[in-house]
Parts: structure tokens; sequence; C-alpha cells
């Protein structure tokens, strides 16, 4: 797919000058899918969103990953672990804040049941949780998302991405517009290979007057108000075919912030800026009787491309949670608009 | 209470060279207090463990304080905002792996009961569960410990400290002998003041073969199984009145590794050893337009003495959950022997 | 000074919505003070550039402080202790990255002069040297900077600022074009005080594609060249008068990547990009029979507008260091032009 | 060579239940080479040690390698980008710590004489020093160690392993008695192959009350200074021929503070503690074109054994370093008398 071909499709500004893949989504990175429940009534606007990493148990075939912290003000739950051993063994979870623990149950559950041996003969399993606080529009207090709706969102993986008010997306705010899941992808050519970057993110932060479209500011015709501070939060998945070991992989995690400073944010005070990139290349296996893969790991001089295909899609990935969001009503009676009935000239 | 006072009491032997307070107990540094719910019954041996560091709300009141991650083959949640920010804003929570999302659940319940402001005008709010895994005494996937259990160990705060067997301890195994909660204190001496260094500990770690008792192998009679890897875990608790900042008590934390390792253990892999360290000399407000201490904290220079007592009450509280955890079978028949049943030679 | 006294100045372009100090440099923070050698002659184009936070002994009047190394491809040295102790102890050196160890020469020769009991009845001193590779200009490999050469850019200090091609920045390149060093200031009001944030950057970083001026992409109309990887880099460093602990002063640090991003920089695998933060407001005395200062640090919540103006006044400073750099021809007879030269349009 | 021997060779107390490679020694892993420069002269008692994980060039062949900070009150240099990108690209040097800015020019100048591209179309080179304060028995302030004595060191890599109060270790102090230059090895069996970790310390730490050997306190008859804090450091260099990727091996630097710990450090303020541990099992090209390596990295399981060997070979180059220093009279008539001459009661 090419840049025309993507602009043609959903309209949405395209980011930089790397090519995109068939779908500009994190999906077009092999045996990466996507899966969401939406919980969506009244007061209740929020839901799950789950991502994996490959069609096998990801206890027994762990993935490769690293997380970088830009802004800690978050509740994510597994990233000791993941830093220590440098993969993570469950499905990748996204939800709202009050709904970790929920979410968390669902996946001992759901890693119990595949591997009763987790916690008797195996060691215990580490969750994988991440969250934004999507308080404006859920009442997130009435704790309506349950362990069942973890596993609803994994029963969809697999389906085609659905994008904007969907899954753990659907009471997120951005920029004070509707925000959401996002996505896109990267095409980069090393040593006449091409690999894919591709980014999934859970878009709830900024304030309106700091919102850029490709470097223009379109938010700052509002008066900036300084006392409010930001209550939001973004959640940045990276996902490549490339060969990259944890230490790697988070460099790639690091160069988040570029795509996301270009979207206008400073990394609010109150904001948990959370990014986690893993690689599909290869896995790690659980039991100490395994053979363990070999893998020429790229050359560290080779990664430009990667960060530049990490800040592009992550840009996009924001844009293209705020092209997709429709407009939402949810707890006393709270409002946020879609993008484009706010801006309707930045229809194409 | 000095030192031969500690000995006649409970017989355990003393560590180091520096006093006790009157209880040889984190209880000795004012404010803190601790409370358990203990399950006992047939395969369920598990429980909850709080603590609290002053009278107050701890959202409103925030506790300066710093976690150390020395082994994070661990599932404790928390630890990025308080990275981040320096504080915590819950009761500290100890329990099992399983149940981390049950006690966040409690938290989550206690803190909007208490504010409910939090979620809709206030931020979210960020819970603190450190966790041990209990799997050989106790059925873990059982889930026993609900949300209510965490209230009721906080229901507790405030009786008279029990170590041991107890709590968050009840499950857990030390040297393959029974392990559970153990509590000590130190006390320092700086420009004619005397400070306090209580340590809580949840002993979950170690093979008997390294069991190291004031620098006497005694677990080592035993040949040494190099195969089956340590699943254990520690987590370690440290408080003090001595007027600390966040960057001051990781460093304080950090030493509670050498108290560790004078035990025996040599940091196995599979065991997430954690310390969090915290002062009560001071409390930071969650409004904006609250006023901020202003304290001067202890020149660095003087933090020597600080550091031998994170050492001496560290090794002298896993001494003090072996030589007060009783005996207990628990899932399938299995059985931990108490210390002095296993070593009667070691009774004073 | 207001936004259009400082355009009509310099005709630098005007980054962002706060207003600058009187200066729109880093000077404009209180006591701070910049210092250059410069030396140019034939392949000789590098230098030294010197920053003091106050007019004290910087090892009797520590300075709070907290480095974030944004891509640590780089050989500055002395942020071990710095991050352990959250001071430096030294004035701020920049360099090229062979004349490291020069500097730390001129900087323990001037610390052992004030005080002769370092290193014999007091500690030792730390060192703190930043440097980029002004190797393409420079002939790097002749060592050309001399230990005088620190204390001559130390005897400079409190010069009237001049940016550009001079002191550390002599030989730095930047998009590929003229860079060295530059600087800006924000004002940021909070609770009816103003408080200010200066940003200076050794700025030799970047590939002339992505060059991107207030979001606009300038250098892309080149084709890109990915097998060239960068070999840049930036130093940033940050000074407030705000009453910040070494914690707070790593937050204002790590938002130096937001302002950097919007220059077109994805933090290249080779470019060292390190951001150092100190505050002014007060100081950590030496001995340990000193008092310690009390201070009201910032509450956590007023930072955001802190947070923005770093954003701001790291991009401002980067765009001066290109204004400011004039055309400069240096070893093998490489030229790096001036910005101006190259894109005359820009010219007010 | 099996425990006897050991004890036989040279009536060290032998630590742990391991055994030790045939010369117990860091140069027991195959490759790895050690080499002396002493200036010991009056009041100049001080020296350069270096240390090489192959015969090759370092910056050719990067060595995989990982650093841990357990008290950053130190000023060894090379560590941020070895952080960055988990490898080292010089021979490790030791000396004292204002002589680092003299081995860093020895480093730099060998790294340009046989590599010319360094710094012109390469990029520049890494230098890796560390460094503790031999300053109570070497007049520090004299800056007696040259450029040339780094090139001296490097040239004796290769002789037969001198220990003690040799090379950087000639004016160092260990519990205040002769400290210096210890070194030790032992074998790990993992799935029927053998694995070897070596340790070299520079050991400059700890308060003669603290000082432990094999668990019984020797030091504690003295009554306790708490005035004066300890100025010391060490530096734990960790050698194996496991193969272990950065991440794998910063896992093992941190079990250095066990065996640290158990000699009786309680981490000084002062102290600067710092661990690297490398492998030889591979090494990183420099070019871009060349092949990557595709190595099968130790199941993360399978690691507890190198843990205990790390435990194990600190303490015990600990204790080799005070066996084999001699007393030396330096500055000022300051003595440091050797252990035996102390406690002649240790001698076998």
């Amino acid at each position: 797919m090419n840049q025309s071909d993507v602009n043609q499709a959903n309209k949405i500004p395209y980011v930089g000058t790397l090519g995109a893949g068939p779908l500009n989504a994190i999906t077009d990175v092999a045996g990466v899918q996507v899966g969401h429940c939406t919980l969506s009534q009244g007061a209740i606007q929020t839901g799950v969103t789950v991502i994996r990493a490959h069609g096998h148990s990801h206890f027994t075939h762990k993935v490769p990953a690293a997380a970088v912290v830009i802004n800690g003000f978050g509740k994510s739950v597994g990233l000791m672990q993941l830093e220590e051993l440098g993969v993570f063994e469950t499905p990748i979870a996204l939800t709202n804040t009050f709904s970790v623990p929920a979410v968390i149950q669902g996946q001992l559950g759901q890693a119990i049941s595949t591997h009763p041996e987790i916690g008797r003969t195996w060691p215990t399993v580490n969750p994988l949780v991440f969250e934004c606080n999507d308080g404006y529009l859920n009442d997130i207090q009435a704790f309506a998302v349950k362990p069942e709706h973890y596993l609803q969102a994994h029963d969809a993986v697999g389906n085609p991405l659905e994008q904007g008010a969907v899954g753990a997306g659907r009471g997120m705010s951005c920029f004070e517009l509707k925000g959401g899941i996002g996505s896109a992808s990267r095409l980069v050519s090393i040593d006449q290979r091409s690999y894919t970057v591709g980014a999934l993110v859970l878009a709830n932060f900024g304030k309106r007057e700091q919102f850029t479209l490709c470097g223009q500011p379109i938010g700052n015709t509002r008066v900036m108000n300084p006392v409010e501070p930001e209550k939001g939060s973004i959640i940045m998945i990276l996902a490549t075919d490339a060969p990259l070991d944890a230490r790697q992989l988070r460099r790639l995690a690091t160069r988040s912030s570029v795509g996301l400073a270009r979207t206008g944010s400073t990394l609010g005070h109150g904001s948990g800026d959370v990014a986690l990139a893993f690689s599909t290349a290869y896995t790690i296996p659980q039991e100490r009787s395994a053979k363990m893969p070999a893998i020429a790991m790229l050359h560290e001089q080779k990664m430009d491309g990667l960060f530049q295909a990490v800040a592009e899609s992550i840009e996009q990935a924001i844009l293209s949670a705020l092209w997709h969001a429709e407009s939402v009503t949810g707890r006393d009676g709270h409002l946020r608009q879609a993008l484009l009935e706010v801006y309707p000239d930045l229809k194409a």
C-alpha cells in the first residue's frame, strides 16, 4: 500500500516519508492480532482490548519485549518482571484504570485454564495490563468491566481491526476530543529486506490547545488553562518482525515519545505515558529443557530506520484514533465530540 | 530495650551491634501500624497483611517512599507511579501472587469510599500491593482471598504485631522451612537525636542448603540440588522517622540486599526480591492548594548509620519470621516445619 | 521581553506560547552564567563552554540536579554520582568527545586549587563534562583542547552570552548545517509567582532531511540516505529558579525530548542525547556540620507549566544555535554552512 | 583445582561450596588476561590495571557486558554507552580517582593508533575506566599516573596474574587494612557443561569493625566510630564464558553485592560500589556489513548456579586481595598493614 492509497482509504493525513503496510495498522506485523470488547450503555462507556503477538500460548512461547515509562503517573501492571526477564507471557490487555484487577483476574483464569501447572509445578504467571483513565465519559467507579470481558475481547482477536471508540478506547478522550484506539504501520528496508513496525495506541491525553496536526497547531486558538492539569495518558504498543533483543526493543520503545511529542503532548504531569515494544522474530520457551533460539540480532547501526518508523507510526496512530473515533456521550451527560465534527475543515 | 532484653524476650539470636526499639519491630517507628487477615483451612493457607504509615488518609497525606527491585521476578503493583512521584497513597498491602487483583479491588473500594472524588474530580488512586508465591502450602489457584479480606486486615491495624505464619505470611516458606512475617528495628543516633529504622519482611525465599544464621551455615549439610530453581521471593518494607526524600529512601532500600545476602540468599532467578522504604517525618498533600512541607532532609554524610540499621534489621526480621512461624500443613498434605522443630539445638 | 521584541531582536521564529525572559537565554535564570573558550585555526575548530549555577564554590554549595540519558551513545562523565546524590559539585563543562580528559583535568586542578582538602581530608570531586563529536569540522584526533582552555572558558563566565559557532559549539554540526551553542528561556506563572526555565544546548545532531522548523519540514526536499547513520549528539542543559528536588528535576529533564523531537530528531542510534536540569532555588552544603536547607518544593500538580517551558525553550534553543552559527570551514576543507546561507528565505 | 588444593596453595579460607578453576582467578575464563603497572615511590603509591576480554581489538570485537551501580559515589567513566549498547569496546582499566583522565587519554591514544578511522570515518570510542580513591596512602593530588602507564599496564597483559598491592591496587585500603587487587573463580555445571565465572576486585572499602571473615566478625572488637563516614569503594569485574546477553549479564552483576555484603560492607554512603559483568562467549562486530553472531543464550532458569558463583567468587576475591596485599607506607607516613600482620592467627 503506498502513501496515496492510504490517504485515499481513510482520509487521514499521512505522517512522514516511509511507506505503510497493507492495512496501515499493527496487524501488518505477521502474527499480531487484536480483539475488542466494548461496553456502551449510558454511563458505562469502556471496554477491553487484547493484542496477541502470535498464535501459540504466550506462556510457553514468551515474547521478547521491553517497556519504557515516559511518565509514570499510571497503574499498568506487569512491567517489573518484563524489565527483569525481557519477555512477556500473556496477551497484552488494555482497559480503564479501575478495571485493572478484573482484567488481571481474567488473564490469571485464562492462563491457569490453559496451563494447570501454573502456580503448581510451574511458576506463577505475570499479567500484563495497561490502562488509561476514562472517567470523564465512563462511570469508572462502577467497575463495569469483569474478568469475562477480557475473555470476550480475547475471543474477538483475529477480527478485522477496529479503531476509535472501541474496546478499551470506548471512553477515552484525546485533546479534549473523542480519543481511543488508533493504529498504523511503517515499512523499513534493511539489507534488501523489508521489516514492518506496527503501532497501536490507546490515546487519552492532551489539552485542546496543544493539539498539533502534522506540525500545524490546530487547538491553540483557545486560551490555555494553566490551572487544570492534564489527567490523561497514552499507552503505545509497538510490534516489529525485526530480530531485536530486549535491550534493542527498549531503544525502539524510547522513540515513541518522538511521535507523541509531535502531536502536541508535553508529557503532562498526570499523564501515564508508557510504551511497550515487542518482536515477533522469535520466542523464548518456558521449559528449561527446551532449546533456546539462536538468533542473529539486527546490527545496532541498522536501527535508525526502525526509529523513524516508530516516530511516524506512533504519530500516525494517534491521528488515526482521532479520525476513527465517533462522538460519545457518557457519564453525567459528558460529551466528547469527534474530531471531524469540531474541525470539519479537516475532512479530505 | 537493650540487646540482652531482646534476647531474653524472644530467644532470637540478636543481629549486629545497634540497639533495637522497645518492640524490636517496625511498629517502633511512631505511627506505623500493622494488621493481618489470616485464612487457614485445609488447602487454603494464605492471607493479607496491611501496613499503615500514619493515622490519616494516605491519599490526602501521601507518604514519601522509594522502592528498589533487587530481582524483578515478581508481580507487585504500584511501583511505576511510586518511582515517578516519590510517594505512595494507599496503605501497603501484602498477599499471595494470585490474590493481587482481589487486594487491588479492596484498596480501590476503600479509597473511593473514603474519597468519592477519586476518579471523578480527583485523579485515580495508585494501589500498592506486594506479593509472594505461597503455592507450596496454599491452593493459590483457589483465589481464596477476596477484597473484604483486605478490609479485615485493615481493620486489624493497630493490634499488637503478630509475626510468623500469619496474614500474608500464612502460607510462605523460607529456606524450605516455615516462613512468613518477621519484623525488627534498630536505633541510630545522629547529632544527639535517635532515629528508628523498622523492617517488616514477607519471607518466602531460599533453599535449605543456603540458610546461614549469624554467619554460620546451618543448612548446608544437605546436598545441594542445582537443577531445581528457587521459586520464592521476599518483600522487605522499611520505615524510618528520619527526614529523607525519595532519592535518599531509595539508597536506604538498596541496603536491604545486605541483610538478605547474609541469611544465605543469592537473589535466585525466580525470587521476586523487592524493597520499599518510607519516611514518617512528613507527608505530601494531595491538593495543589495545600501548603507543601519545608523539611531539612538529613545530610547525605549522616546516612551510614541508617544503612547499617537497614542491614541489621532486615537480617533480624528474616530470623524473626523463622523463629515465630509455626509448622503448617496445607495443600496436598504439604508440610513446612517450624525452624526450631528441625533444628531444636537453636533453642536458646 | 515580549514575543515581538524577541523576534525583532534576532529574527528567530518564536516557538510556542509562553513568554521569554529579558535575554531569551539560560542566563535569564538568576545566577546562571556562561563562558566560552573557542579554538579556531585551520583544522582545529573546537572549544570549551562552562556554565555556572551560582557565584559560590560548587563543591561547597552543591547544586540540586538530575540528568536523563535519552540515547546513551555518548561519553559524558559525572552522571553516575549525580544520579546517586542528586547534586553536582563543579561547574558544568561542554567540549568535544576526545577533549573530555583534558577538561576533567582542568576541573580537578581547579577544584583542588580552590579546596586543597579535596582528596585529603575531604572526599574527591566529581567532574561533570558533556561532549559531542565535532570530528567533521575539527581534527578531533589532535587533542587540541588542554586543561587551561577549561580555565579560560571559566574565566570568561559572566561575559554576555555568545551563541552559535563558539566555545564547545565551534565545530558542531546540526542537520548537516552549522550548529553549536543555542539558548532560550521561558517564563511560567505559578501561584502569582513567575518562574524562569532556561535552556542551553550544544546542538550537533540530525540529518538534513529531518530538519523541521516550527512544524514545517524544511530539509526533506533532499532524498534521504538511509545507509549513513547519524553520528551527532545533543547536550541539553536546563536551569530553573523553581524549587524542585532531584526527582522533580529528572521529570523536567525528561521533557527535553519533546522540544528535540519537534525539530525533526528521531533520537538517532549514534546520537548521544543527554539532558541535565538543575535548580538555583537552594544549594546543599558539603560539610556534614552545616545546616541543611528546609525548602518547600513545588507541588507536583503545578509542574505542567514548567514542562511546557522545557519543550518550548529546548526547541527555541536549537533554532537559536542554527540562527547564530556562522559558516565554518575546518579539517580537510570540510564546510558547514550557516542555516541562512542555505535557506536565505528564512531571513525575517 | 579442588578446594583443598586451593587452600594448600595460598592459605586463603575457601568461600562457599562450588569448585574453583585451576588458578582460582579471573584468568580461568579462557581469553581473559590482566596486566598491571605499579607506581611505588614515597608518597606515590598507585597504578593502573588492565583487563582484556580476548586477544582481538575490543573496538572491532565488542564485548557483551552490563554494569550495575550499587552505590554511585564514584567517578567511573564509560557506563552510559555500555548501558545503551550492551557492549564495551576498549580494554577495561582500573586506576585511582584522579588518574581517570590520564587513563582515558591512554585508551584514546591506543584506540586511534590501532584504528585511525576512529573519530574520522568511524564513530568515536568509549573509554571504560573504573576508579577508587587511594588518597590515604597515595598523593592523589600529584597526578602521578600518565597515559603511558596505561600502555605499560596493557603491555603487561598476559603475565601471570599478580594480586594485592599491585597495579591500581597499590594504594588501596580495605577494612583499614591493606587492600588492592584480588581475584577468584568458580565453576558451574549446567547441562553437562562446565562454565567458569571469574571475579577481579579492586578492594578499597570498609571500616575495620565491619570486617567479616567467612561469617565471623573479625574486626568488631574495636569500638565503632559512627562520625567518620566511609570513603572507600570497590570495583567488581566479572567474566564468564557462559553465553549471556547484556540483560542477563546485568542480573549477574547484581549478585556481586551478595559477596560484598558477606565480607561486612553495608554499601557505605561514600563507597562507589560498581560491578561489571561480561561474557566471552561471543563478540559484536563494529562494521555494519559484518555478520552478527547467532547465539543461543542460556535459558533463564539455568542462571542460579551462576548467581551462586558470583556471590562466592566476589567474596573470595575480596579475601584474596587482603591475603595477598603487603603492608604499604605512603603519603605523610600513612601505613596500611597487611591483614596477616594485624591478625597473625589467621595464618593457616
